[in-house]
């Protein structure tokens, strides 16, 4: 608590200290909210770090979010770039660097309004992908900003179907070119963000010809802004493909290319080149051109799906003790919103994902990591099983995190559809989350591919990675549980979460093969089985999110009453889950309607249980004020007050009413006359 | 499909033709698209009516939205108010009146972008809960727009709770006037629309105080702005409440009252008066005067969620037979994303979903009807129900089609997102139809009062409205069904759905009782039983939604093949249902585990039964381009042209980039010095 209350969280020096209602929820947390706050951190030189970072950057007026909801898109846009260029010159100055233990938490202190992300990813690109002679030539350009760069996949007519883009790139052996072209209105490179306005380069994904021949798709690295004037280069159209829901800093952009020429190193070399007589060399798969989405899809999960989730959880909970409205008792006071059961089961079991996901994001950190270092030694054996879980995870996440930022906006009521409350702009980014990198019903059925293979294995004794040897595992049997407390055992509950899962893998593959046996072709009867396939993958990325929670809970220390919370959490996650999909347990009977019945006396027993904890369970977060952005969230709880002074620096407050002279005054004084 | 043809349907004269892809999809339909469209409608003269002022109002330039996602808040603020005011001129023009045929229409074929929507609600409170002489003095004026009126009800601190509300009416029996004030920050009436920079009078809700004692809330209209210039009145503070997660074009506003008088003859007095002397004399129920929002809540329903849901299906599955993604099977072209099995049971439960409570709209405007024909023959009996209805469909309705119309949004994938698709407008908008006119939550539990007190009354043995005798009809068993094609059996899976409905609402009320004689104090006890209610209502009014479509396909002409796509579209309604919510009725056994296999094939294979007839179901709903404003959605198909020209009219790419002199230049050039 000390530290906490040593920060200076309060933003408005008018408002008059803690609300008292949010004060008396931060009296008596059971367990250390400092401690806490440290493991999410990975230690407490971490937190220190990102408190350092998150102060420098907020002391800063040239990153200041203060009128974010008031502006226009063309003034979004240009306070991203100005963040942007400024970043260079911060990092600079407080020796912060790439490789630096400050670098990650730079994007997140920044709320992610800022441009030139895409600039990291044209380097992570040429990283991952580029040869050694490329990556000398082009990082330290792109890492000084000799260049901005973007990243140009996607198409108007293609997304997440890499194999489908028009876009070609044909190798021309006389002058030791490649000619770039988008020979169709479906071909445009569409959505690339930096690109409408700002880059200079970018990666272009392109069909390979040599020959005649099709290669498939490869990157090529294409200047398409002059660096002196920024004028449009030959035989290339750009733009900005309009507005989106959300994003309006962001420039988003179009890309045509009309026979535009780049020389034979620019196609990116590490795993796959052109040698000058045109000769195709590849190394490794043609998949590992895709490995950039692969990182990209695993970084995203935090920033952009868990981080945002607990944002959304600390304005909603911390407002939902401010707030009262309606009596729970006749003649009392009116009572606290999260008093109410309903609040409590709209709320807390978010709370509960939103540390679930941080510990499987630790899990599927490690995971790539290890998988990284493998291919680099050039052992692509992990690339199906990272492919999967980079998959499956990506989509569950981020579908799970977009509709419990919703409620969250939802269960906050009318203030919560205030843009002053910084829900409505979580809710309408976080939903991105869903369809870019991977649209999520794609990333679903990819990850099922490789289930069903593993399944196939696993039935006939071969071997498969260990995160699905338990599909060997199947046993028929029933939950043991006897009555409501059995259910807060891990075992009882994991073992379901696994029985559930092995069954929908297993009745999806039985069906699958039962089609094809009766004729069906192959390709109509895995479309036959998708919607169920789906089902089995959440069920499977379900189960390993639980099991990794508990797996988590079991490591930590008992001090500070850390593991005590954390249990209820994990509880909480797992049977919340259960509750929301009873079918899914109930279907074989291995979960009685009796027992369902304990599911959810325990589930709703222990809303009762985390309620008591819910604030400083978010505190424990640690956002300032300014990272909120919310009316609604702030510390000191000073909500109406906030609401009523943010409200009056609107323009359409301090601007003269533009309908007034024209419409209004004629309609009044037109009656008026008549009166 | 000649009168669909013969009309105007395409925008760009540039496009070249319908799409080839979604033209071959109306080639056969299996019904008639016109006849579906009247049975919709309510018969073909009132389709004639519809289309008529649907075409004057398109065909005026004054009501064009086709800047609309281009423009700032004051640019839609100020389009709104001059529509707000030539509609006016348009209506007397045209000789349409607000009880003449064309007036429901109006408001549709605006797609709701106007102002002045709350001055209609001003004058209904005003119809509804006034005297004669009330009605005689306001009604004219308002009718005229010789003032400009908006309603004044939720405050800062206090929403759907309505006996919360602290602004206060205190009479004061020597002025014979009432005196108005908020007394505190949080009585600040906040969130009414029209009211921060247009209305000029308001419906000011107040806690009516005579002699010291209170009275509760009742309604006084009140003068807030100068008619002559527009100036706030003595006493009185108001504004804009700052940006929206839409609603860009309304005005919500605040306002807060000091010492404001109003005549005595301002409370409106048609049930509840306060006589010279200072007494007061009710009649009926003080419930009445909440009858405005029953009244605007089964208004809403159409308007703000039905239809909603209608654009973005006729937009999604448009867009999901011109676009074309992957290949089902191999060697052959990539397949319309519509032959998918994920995105039919992503979009065809909702086209289901559509109809089934356009049905149960026209079953509620019926009751309510009736009920307001009793209420003005001052017999209060329908109140407790409609209050029920009212409060139950609302929330069931605008909840799922919230969902729905964001599944929408995200089947379109990345187009989806775009602004221009329309779809993250409607997605937007539709969310505060989940809080607007009561938050969904506490309006379930409304109704679950009701529904729990019927129980009792049906358990005891005493007559219960119509609509909850099936209460008492408790009888245990087990489901007939034997194959999968008994479950396109009405019979089967209404008494399904019946079960599941009787099954959680006893069990909600045995628990309530429980509790109760285990000493828990009845408020208590019924907050712990809250999530369950809530359970229980929306699987009574799923029961009756239900029911409701197939008792309207039974009274289906069979001509035109209208009453077989219905009973299909009927069927997967239904079974959608259960297979979204399988728990329910596998719970207690009542479907089993096979059974539920059964219900799963079923609807998977209804699935690709409606496919063939998705596009013509959503032509049915007759939306033209200009009300759909949606590059995807256009019944022409032309998706990709129409994306691309209309991002040509964004202000990014007609104006300046306004960071490149000030930010990209001196970065670019710095480094070009260095080169």
């Amino acid at each position: 608590m000390a530290l906490l209350e040593t920060r200076k969280y309060s933003q408005g020096s008018a408002l008059s200290g803690v609300n008292p209602d949010l004060a008396s929820e931060r009296q008596t947390p059971s367990f250390s909210v400092e401690k806490l706050t440290a493991l999410l951190d990975g230690g407490e030189e971490n937190t220190r770090i990102r408190r350092a970072v998150v102060e420098a950057i907020e002391n800063d007026p040239v990153f200041s979010r203060e009128n974010q909801y008031f502006q226009s898109q063309n003034e979004k846009y240009e306070a991203a770039v100005r963040k942007a260029v400024h970043l260079q010159k911060k990092m600079h100055e407080m020796g912060w660097t790439e490789n630096g233990p400050e670098f990650k938490y730079i994007y997140s202190a920044l709320s992610g309004e800022i441009a030139f992300l895409l600039h990291s990813v044209f380097m992570r690109s040429i990283s991952m992908l580029g040869s050694d002679k490329q990556v000398a030539k082009w990082i330290p350009l792109a890492t000084q900003y000799q260049l901005i760069g973007c990243y140009a996949q996607t198409e108007l007519g293609h997304g997440t179907y890499l194999q489908g883009l028009e876009t070609t790139a044909v190798f021309d052996v006389a002058t030791q070119e490649f000619i770039l072209n988008t020979p169709k209105i479906s071909a445009i490179k569409w959505w690339p963000g930096d690109m409408g306005r700002s880059a200079t380069h970018t990666v272009v994904f392109a069909q390979l010809y040599v020959q005649g021949k099709c290669y498939g798709v490869h990157p090529f690295i294409v200047q398409i802004r002059s660096l002196w004037d920024h004028s449009l280069c030959p035989g290339v159209t750009a733009g900005d493909i309009g507005p989106r829901m959300n994003f309006e800093h962001t420039d988003n952009g179009y890309l045509m290319l009309q026979n535009v020429r780049v020389p034979r190193e620019n196609m990116l070399s590490k795993f796959c080149e052109v040698q000058p007589d045109g000769t195709y060399v590849r190394q490794g798969s043609q998949q590992i051109n895709y490995f950039t989405m692969t990182a990209v899809r695993i970084t995203l999960i935090s920033y952009e799906a868990v981080i945002p989730l607990m944002k959304a959880c600390t304005i909603a909970i911390r407002y939902s003790v401010v707030r009262r409205q309606s009596k729970l008792k006749p003649g009392e006071e009116e009572a606290k919103i999260l008093d109410f059961q309903t609040q409590q089961e709209k709320l807390l079991p978010h709370v509960a994902a939103a540390y679930a996901f941080h510990f499987i994001n630790d899990y599927l950190q490690d995971l790539f990591n290890r998988g990284y270092e493998e291919i680099q030694r050039e052992n692509f054996d992990m690339l199906p099983e990272l492919h999967a879980f980079s998959s499956g995870f990506k989509a569950m996440v981020t579908q799970h995190c977009a509709s419990a930022v919703k409620v969250c906006l939802l269960a906050c009521g009318g203030h919560g559809y205030s843009l002053l409350s910084g829900l409505p702009s979580l809710c309408t980014k976080i939903l991105a989350s869903c369809i870019y990198e991977g649209e999520n019903t794609i990333l679903f059925l990819q990850t099922a591919r490789f289930l069903i293979k593993c399944f196939m294995a696993a039935s006939a004794g071969h071997p498969v990675p260990p995160s699905v040897t338990y599909l060997a595992a199947v046993k028929p049997g029933k939950c043991p549980a006897k009555n409501k407390l059995d259910f807060l055992s891990p075992d009882i509950y994991t073992n379901a979460y696994q029985h559930a899962a092995v069954r929908l893998i297993s009745s999806a593959a039985a069906k699958l093969q039962d089609l094809i046996q009766s004729g069906v072709k192959k390709h109509d009867a895995w479309n036959e089985c998708t919607v169920q396939l789906v089902q089995a993958v959440k069920a499977h990325c379900h189960y390993l999110t639980v099991k990794n929670f508990v797996e988590t809970v079991e490591r930590l220390e008992t001090k500070g009453g850390i593991q005590r919370i954390m249990k209820h959490l994990c509880d909480l996650f797992a049977l919340h889950g259960i509750f929301s999909n009873t079918g899914a347990f109930l279907h074989d009977g291995y979960i009685s309607g009796a027992q369902m019945d304990m599911v959810t006396a325990s589930y709703l027993d222990l809303l009762a249980v985390i309620r008591k904890d819910a604030v400083p369970l978010v505190d424990a977060f640690d956002f300032t004020d300014k990272t909120l952005n919310s009316a609604l969230g702030s510390y000191d709880g000073q909500v109406y007050q906030r609401l009523y002074e943010w409200a009056q620096k609107s323009p359409t407050n301090t601007q003269m009413n533009p309908a007034y002279e024209r419409y209004l005054k004629p309609l009044l004084h037109k009656k008026l006359a008549k009166l």
